[in-house]
């Protein structure tokens, strides 16, 4: 899809003519993959604010084949140290990259030494976020992964269940491995993060790490997984309960589900993060639960497990159409048990659109 | 085994000393790892020169009580913003810290001025590769780490095999999720990088990707894989060839068992690491393949997959006792096949010790 990464592209030109640049140089393999489409492990990039033609990818001979498929209509430099390769190659015509940006949040202070040392005539100016700016609105390529992503996760939880993945004596450890090797059959590249798995008390830890517990009846079960497919991420959380479940299981499984759907009734264009937080927030603290909700309530996805925008009580700025984050309440007891509820949703003009698609109703194994 | 941080905190005191600096503030978290022994996802550290006591770590609050427990014997401080936090800690005592070098090497632009801004009354320094110089050589609880985890990619294969998991029909993509599955079962807290299965052609791909290409008679089988035990790598790349080999494949791997033969012979304290890759270079080069040879012999392992030294062409330094290295040659036919063999060993004085243990004969399956 290289006209996707030519509009890309041409919309970062756009926000290097408003701060002033002639050029941005870029070291930030995700934000280089947005603009190229390259998947590699090695790359810098250098976008003119002028035109395509002076625009030039870097990368080394190992990927070669791969770069010339991947990024056809750029000029492109092979050398492994690809920084100081690029750089030396920009000075070389310094008159097109005057003033050039660099990602001052990714460029460690050695970097920028080697970078200044090699670019006689090129000033390079602090240039934080520009492309983090353009991610934050998803384009179709991007949710179209997304959603795959969404996808494989979700078909890999019915299959676990469907086999009989939540049965007692099974350890966290085992489900997580099984929940991962069902999202890579369906589709999956990798998964998006550590999976979590966690039954009973440890269901309290919000970030627990799968351990040797076993399963055991009247259990909670919490499991918070993704699935990557081509650099997107997905993530989804999902509670379930083995055997009957009790009163206050059902109690905070039912006031987690209502502050989630409250949650995602908030994501509407304009709206600001804060008010997403509160809108979740406080049907668990109207309930007498406010100080179980540990975190904040959801956070964009993307080519990042977590990216901007925080939807928390100190996250800033306002949702878009086309943003895609999470929606995540959580009420946890210790010692006893937790609940969480997530969701990867796409924030749209008329109503938000689910792409975690896995029923959200207490399920009971 | 906290007395082995001490004892790693009060070697990198003896290099503050000697660079002249009061204090080192670190952000790699796998420096501080290796300094403290914590293993969660935000944390810093400064190492004071002049005592324990002033040394202080910070994290947040997800991890207050996995920091009490790992690292107990330092002065923590909980705050999300780690960096900030402690920064604004040091100042407050700016006289015990005034020379403070800092990981430009990891430090990014943004964050210095973050740093110089809380950092009133301190010198900031770059002082890059402090805590990697100690990281060269391996103490004994490294090495124990690094055992673990070459013996249970060592057992993965073994079981692989006797499972007849390399039967015609199967996937590249099958084999790989298999292989990491039983490095789990064997104890491996996660895969060390993404596993390289490539059948037939694909085996002449350094680098190649699993795909669905299915296995069949007669292709080469190459296997490059690596378990991750406490946060260290392990790394092993073995060739097999199903059904009875050609003559061509029996050549070109009896040639690379040779060259790998010839560079673990050449591991030995004060040898050069230039002389190292020789040794094995030139063996395959005398056999007329030497462009078929298309990367460096090796390198280290330890906290971080791929960390000095560097056994290449363009490596610098000597090897000392107690250093981790891969030794992996390779040939590469295009469009016919490829085999490359690496073991990850330990430098010892007499002979280097191995820790893979997997057989170098050819095993035709």
């Amino acid at each position: 899809m290289p006209e996707t990464h030519v509009t890309r592209r041409a919309a970062l030109r756009e926000l290097l003519r408003a701060a002033d640049l002639d050029a941005l140089f870029l070291v930030d393999l995700r934000n280089i993959r947005y603009l190229t489409g390259f998947t590699g492990s090695n790359a810098t990039l250098v976008v003119s604010a002028d035109s395509e033609a002076k625009s030039v990818f870097c990368t080394d001979g190992r990927y070669l084949t791969v770069s010339e498929r991947q990024v056809p209509e750029l000029e492109r430099l092979i050398d492994r140290a690809s920084d100081k390769a690029l750089m030396d190659r920009m000075a070389t015509d310094a008159a097109a990259y005057r003033r050039t940006g660099f990602e001052s949040h990714h460029v460690t202070v050695d970097q920028l030494d080697l970078l200044t040392e090699n670019g006689a005539g090129i000033e390079l100016v602090r240039a934080p976020g520009l492309v983090e700016e353009l991610r934050l609105v998803k384009d179709d390529a991007e949710i179209h992964a997304l959603r795959m992503a969404c996808g494989a996760a979700d078909r890999a939880l019915a299959d676990l269940l469907a086999a009989g993945g939540l049965r007692p004596g099974r350890t966290e450890r085992e489900v997580a491995r099984d929940l991962e090797n069902r999202m890579i059959e369906h589709g999956a590249d990798a998964v998006a993060f550590d999976t979590i798995v966690a039954f009973g008390p440890n269901s309290a830890v919000p970030h627990h790490r799968p351990t040797g517990a076993e399963l055991r009846v009247g259990d909670f079960v919490k499991l918070d997984f993704g699935a990557l497919v081509d650099g997107y991420h997905s993530d989804m959380t999902r509670t379930l309960v083995v055997g009957p479940p009790a009163d206050w299981q059902r109690e905070i499984y039912e006031l987690v589900a209502r502050s989630q759907a409250a949650g995602r009734a908030a994501l509407a264009p304009s709206v600001d993060v804060t008010e997403v937080d509160f809108a979740a927030r406080s049907v668990i603290e109207d309930a007498g639960y406010g100080e179980r909700f540990l975190h904040g309530l959801g956070h964009g996805v993307g080519l990042e497990i977590h990216e901007a925008p925080s939807l928390s009580m100190t996250g800033t700025g306002r949702l878009s159409a086309g943003m895609a984050v999470t929606v995540e309440p959580g009420v946890y007891l210790a010692g006893r048990g937790g609940v969480r509820i997530e969701d990867t949703l796409v924030v749209r003009a008329a109503a938000p659109e689910l792409l975690t698609l896995t029923t959200k109703e207490l399920v009971v194994v």
